[in-house]
């Protein structure tokens, strides 16, 4: 069991103003699927891409749009999110503050899979 | 791609004073693992149990205690955990307020596992 706080993890740029830090995976022992918090700027976005894997979001604060394709759709502090395989999107923070949300992926061979698969 | 904010989702209580609330799923149509919020009154805990798969919580409101065999750990806002598959554990509120978290579980055959294995 490991206990550790999202703001005493080392984080990496996952795109500009986007901070991705590792809270419980592979590194903790975990076999299927890894968690990561992701901290967007106000005004960035994460890269529009697919992947053939799914996410699992939740808005812990902040607000934002969801972005897929030519679709967009409000985001807010709550919600959960389903992202299917291959299914396009991007999180962009629209709001005046941080958006941060939880996103869950499986581990592919193990690991955590690559970001930018079909970028 | 299915967004819905966690109070509007039906719970369900998993113990007394515990509610739980699936927000990302098989009925979302996710092939690999299920997000669950779950909500904690004061005072009230998830049962101490174990069971083969992984847990990964991340605190997003309140402070409470993680309990494993005769091990008390505290929580709080933002910290995550990795629970292993094997370990005793329970989610206990020892605040003042509500706890709530997000546990994330694998899909066993496709379906969200029972939540009571080896109670």
């Amino acid at each position: 069991m490991k206990i550790q706080n999202y703001r005493q993890v080392a984080g990496a740029e996952a795109a500009p103003g986007v901070i991705m830090r590792v809270v419980a995976g592979p590194a903790e022992g975990a076999p299927t699927f890894v968690m990561r918090v992701f901290e967007i700027e106000p005004g960035c976005a994460t890269t529009h891409h697919t992947h053939p894997w799914e996410h699992e979001v939740f808005v812990f604060e902040g607000r934002g749009t969801i972005v897929s394709g030519d679709t967009e759709k409000p985001l807010k502090e709550g919600d959960a999110v389903t992202v299917l395989p291959g299914e396009q999107h991007s999180f962009l923070n629209s709001g005046k503050g941080m958006l941060r949300v939880i996103c869950v992926v499986p581990l592919v061979d193990g690991k955590m899979p690559g970001m930018f698969a079909n970028d």
